[in-house]
This record gives C-alpha cells, structure tokens and sequence, in this order.
C-alpha cells in the first residue's frame, strides 16, 4: 500500500504521477491539492482568498461559504474528475471523492477564530477543521474491488458540513486507517530543502532523531509540516520520501530514492 | 428502489428533495442537472455555451474542453457535494460520483458533427455521447453497505475520456442495472403538461399507449423525452412520475400521486 499526496501547485506532473502509478503493481490511494487551480479560479470569479489575522498574530486562510464553493469546483470538481480521467484513460478504475463523500474523511470544526476589530474581540468562525478519522471500511470496500480512492477536500464536520482542512493531517489520518508502507509526497521542489531558497541543498536522508531536532529549531508552517511528518512514522509508515512532482517520472523518482526518504 | 431524476434549474426545492429522500426507509439513487448553475459559471468565466448547425438543420450543444471543465465545476463539484453535504446533514451516507468515478456510467463517444464552413463540409468531434451501461457492481456495493449514490455528468467514454451526456439516457441506464419499482423526475413544471406554456394543463395519468400516441405527433426534444420515458417502462419501470421539483415536498408530493403518473 502506498499513499500519494500529490501537491497542488501549477508546475507538477499531473500525467507523469498517474503514468507511473498506473505500472505499479500495488494498491495506492491519492490525496491531492489544487491550490494554484484554486487561487485563480478565485481571482476570475472576484472571490479572492481571504486571510485573518487572530489576536495572537497568527494568520490564517477564512473559509466562508463562497471558499468552500470556490474549493469545491476546483478541488473537487475540476481537478479531481481531470486526475481520475488520467487514471481511467491509463485503464485504472480511479474513484474520486471528497471526504464529504461517504464520510470518508471525518472532521471537527474549528471553534472559530479570535479577532480584533476597531476596539472589539470578535470570534469568526468560518468551514474549515482537523480530521480525525477515514472511512476505514470504505476504503476498504473500495480497494478490496479494484478501485483505486483519488481523494479532496472538503472533508465532513460533526454535522455533515463542508469544511476545509490540511492535507498533511488528512495523510496521517488516512495512514492511521492504511498503515501504507510507503508515503509519497510530490511538491515543487527536488524534496527536503535545508536553505528552501536553495534547489540545491535536498536533504537525501532524514532520521527520525534528525526530524524532531529539525522541528525542535522550526517555526510557522515549516514546524507544523515536520510535526506532521514525525506523526506519519508514529503511525507505522516505514519511509516518507518527499519527492519533486515535477519531473517526467515523479513517482518512479521517489521510489528510487530521489528526494528526500525520511525512515 | 426509487430512482430521482433532479433537474438542473434554478428553482428546484433541493433541501426539500434531499430532506425527503431522508424521511423514506428505501434506497435510491440520485440523478442530478445542474445547467442553470452550468450556464452561468459558463458565463462568468467568459466560455458561453457553444451551438452547432449540423448540415441536416439539428442544433447541438459542442462539447469542447472547456466545456468539460465549466461541466467538471458546476455539476461534479459544486451541485454534486452540496447536494451530497445536504445528505449528510440528514444523516444519509451519500456519496457523489460523476460517471467517470470506477466508471460508473461507461459510454460511447459520438463520432462528431458534420457542419458547414464557408463551401466546406467539416466533422467536428467533441466531447460528448451516449451512455452504454452503468457499472452494476459498484453500484450494488455501496448500496448494499448503506451508501447512497448521488450521480453527476460527465461519462467515461471507451477510452477513459469524460465526455457530456443527457440524464435522460443515463436514467435509462440504470434503470436496467436497477430495476427500479418507481421513477421520480423532479422538474420545474407540475408535472407533464398537454400546453407546455400552460401550468394548469398537467396530465395526471399517462398510459404506455397514450406515451406512444404522444410521442407520434411530437418532435424534437418533446420527441426524445418522450422516447426515454417509454424505454424507462420498457426497462420494467412500473411507475415513472414527472413532478414539481419546486415545492416543499417535492418527493412527498410525487410519491403520493401529484404530477403525472405514467404506468
């Protein structure tokens, strides 16, 4: 069983990723972005992305209803149903869900957001969430028959709401449904950077000692990105490679052990 | 097993259907539109739907690119989760899938439209077709573990390509993978009418011969809806009923009778 997350940035290999998965011979469930895809159709429909910035001066994306629309045509409409079309002409029998469907991703909403405005504190509460667990027997049910599971946000809250989430916590909570082997996860860069303004400086091996002291000296979003890797090991994968989506063969690459392999 | 039939326009009652279809210990299978949504994201995005004079006079909608990924937003992505979310909501286990998804609704592509250019005759071949077979073992999987399929456009076609097709076909379709006792077609009329300008003129019944009758002296589009409904009873459909999608119980209301009945 191997999990691939495939980022959503505009310059990955959407043809190349379902080229190589299509000749491997082993079960594979895909999570993947379309955050570029998303930012444009924003912009072209005058919905731009809007972020908050709470009380204790974190910022952070609000996902109103307009989001969650904006999410779902390019999430889980365009991209989505494009990925499974690559899938389906290669002759897999890709399924294409949100975790909406089927409660295949199961959530809680955020309790909301706490933020000034003139001389008042305000909570906004907008969609979006932490999972918390897969569908484990429809993942199942769909591996068990052949089909491969191509999976987006949103995912489902409490109440069966549309809510966005992390793809990095959606991966953990899938692993702690699949216990994969593998993760693969394709980005917009040859793998781990130590400077990330430097393609140059992939981190080709990475211990789980060397994760957490990584994290222990990280912030912001880079300390959430190793916390979240150190819990895919915690829940059994034997390796995490961190691979470029962007070459001719993205997964062949990451599992020949370019990038970054995290064990 | 009831299959629904939602139509695409603007003011059909979509919570009272969902809020219904909830309430009714039966399984069902979703069929929806969603063209109103379709022609004005299509609209906004500055790709208006494109019509074609075929050399024999017929007019048809052509089907490019583009008009896939305007298919892909408005009906995979957008009407399709929001109407999957309105299931979870109500507690039902609903998962979305276009026909694309494990091939569900596996089609022929058409092999295009002869049409006039200047003193040239030219085919050309877009991305739509007809529906051939629905994938009965899918759908019986997830029925049978208390899923409840809500289906969207596109299809796959032979080679795994999305293409366009009508509902009405795809109603057919799984109708003979389903063998439904009663057909719901929920659209925004009080059912089918004997003036099509004038609501007040419902026929309340229809007889397998009075269908033939009809469809005799029709043409056009009437004609071809007409043709799907006679293939629905052929199919063993006991019961189609053409009803009012736009009232607060729009499945209430055709289940007890209102609209027009066809048996």
């Amino acid at each position: 069983m191997i999990i691939v997350k495939v980022g959503g940035g505009a310059s990955i290999n959407l043809e190349g990723v379902v080229n190589d998965l299509a000749a491997i011979d082993e079960p594979f469930v895909v999570v993947h972005g379309a955050n570029a895809l998303r930012d444009e159709l924003a912009q072209t429909l005058g919905k731009p992305k809007q972020v908050l910035t709470s009380v204790s001066g974190y910022q952070s994306v609000f996902s109103d209803e307009d989001a969650i629309d904006t999410i779902l045509m390019s999430y889980a409409g365009l991209r989505n149903k494009r990925l499974v079309e690559l899938f389906q002409r290669q002759g897999v029998n890709a399924v294409g869900l949100t975790g909406l469907d089927g409660r295949m991703i199961q959530g809680r909403r955020n309790k909301g957001i706490r933020v000034r405005e003139g001389a008042k504190t305000l909570i906004k509460r907008d969609f979006s969430g932490k999972p918390v667990e897969a569908n484990t027997a429809l993942l199942t049910l769909l591996l068990d028959n052949g089909y491969r599971p191509v999976l987006a946000i949103p995912i489902a809250d409490e109440n069966g709401f549309a809510i966005n989430s992390e793809n990095d916590d959606i991966v953990n909570v899938l692993q702690a449904s699949l216990k994969a082997e593998r993760i693969i996860q394709l980005i917009e860069a040859p793998g781990y950077l130590d400077d990330a303004s430097d393609e140059s400086t992939v981190i080709a091996e990475m211990s789980q000692a060397q994760l957490i002291s990584r994290e222990d000296a990280a912030d912001g979003r880079i300390k959430r990105k190793l916390l979240a890797l150190r819990n895919l090991l915690d829940a059994g994968a034997a390796n995490v490679i961190i691979a470029d989506g962007r070459t001719a063969t993205p997964v062949a690459d990451a599992l020949a052990g370019k990038g970054t392999v995290i064990s």
